[in-house]
């Protein structure tokens, strides 16, 4: 049993590499195309969505068989479970990824981002782009300390995010509205994406320790308001 | 075996209905508060998320018990698996309750909503009031027609999400920025929680008939951008 369900976790286990590779390289791709004003980079991040959806979609079933023919438990049941909760995690980020290249789609020929919020929103991705790197280490290594840096490093993508708040609703801004609504959008977007991450790490180290980051009380961090 | 199964899938079912209801009260206070400008209301909603939090670690905790000890297949897999999303949707529609009732808070004494806005705000608030009924229905008694009809009903919602769009940017709109920014985020805050409805109507579905509707081929229903 303990060889067929190491052989069959292996399966399921590459396909959420797949998946934190794919949410990557759409982290990656639809930032780019944002800041570049790519249409054709951002027309990929939008199909290449329904990758991630069959992706999840078949890493549960992978997992439902898991549990219902190898019956895990501790550790492997630990990872089983973690895995169906990654990959559901992996399939919003794309979500996520797939929203912010709407969004560059909508607004081409034209930049999303007007002059005035360029620099942070720009700041903004630059993270993204890290964070994407330490994404696809983590997961593949299983990579504790990893993780820990993703979840140390959330509250800066948080100060970026209040940035905006307070750039378009200052003196300096001087966008449309439909420019306000998109560069709020586009912060949350990202900002939800840094969440995301966030709680991606925490599942590995629920994976690798036992120990549920999550239920140690902390404020929210997903709160927008400042 | 079987006798313990069901014995213990009750007390997790319960802690399920439990959430339910909390969401659903969290959604019409919120709300309401939200429309009536009501400090307090508000505050109790924000703090009442905690409990949330903590139902949906406990019911976590309890299914990783019953797959360990029970070995659950089939039917019962597909209820256990099932019940543990659920509880992370609740919990996070939770978080969004909260984050409408923290601009309720920090607008205070002034209302939110200006008042151009109103009319398309209270009609979202309305339906998250029906909607909140037909979420506890459906969840006590797994009801799969009371599923369909809040997949179904979910454009409306959607519809509401795209006219405060067309509001802000049109002629009738004279709030500042910082209104705009507070209604596109309720507007987007109530959206997403119809969204996470219609999930949590698919895993009922999914439970009850062992069919995946989110399997099927469709638009994605989390677009913000009309």
């Amino acid at each position: 049993m303990r060889v067929i369900f190491n052989e069959e976790m292996k399966a399921v286990s590459a396909n959420l590499e797949r998946m934190a590779e794919l949410v990557s390289k759409a982290m990656n791709d639809a930032g780019s195309a944002l800041v570049n004003a790519d249409l054709e980079s951002a027309q990929t991040v939008i199909d290449k969505d329904a990758d991630l959806d069959a992706l999840e979609a078949s890493t549960i079933d992978q997992c439902l068989t898991l549990l219902a023919r190898q019956n895990p438990v501790a550790t492997d049941l630990r990872e089983v479970v973690a895995t169906m909760r990654l990959a559901a995690t992996f399939e919003r980020m794309g979500d996520l990824t797939s929203h912010i290249a709407q969004i560059t789609r909508r607004t081409w020929p034209e930049s999303a981002i007007p002059q005035e919020a360029r620099e942070t929103i720009v700041a903004m991705i630059d993270f993204l782009h890290e964070l994407s790197g330490r994404l696809t280490t983590m997961v593949a290594n299983r990579d504790v300390k990893m993780a820990e840096t993703i979840i140390a490093g959330d509250d800066a993508l948080d100060k970026l995010h209040e940035e905006i708040f307070a750039l378009v609703e200052g003196e300096n801004w001087h966008g449309t509205r439909r420019q306000l609504i998109d560069v709020v959008l586009l912060s949350r977007f990202i900002e939800r994406i840094g969440d995301h991450s966030v709680a991606v790490a925490r599942q590995i180290v629920f994976i690798v320790s036992g120990f549920d980051p999550t239920k140690k009380p902390e404020p929210d961090k997903d709160t927008v308001i400042a």
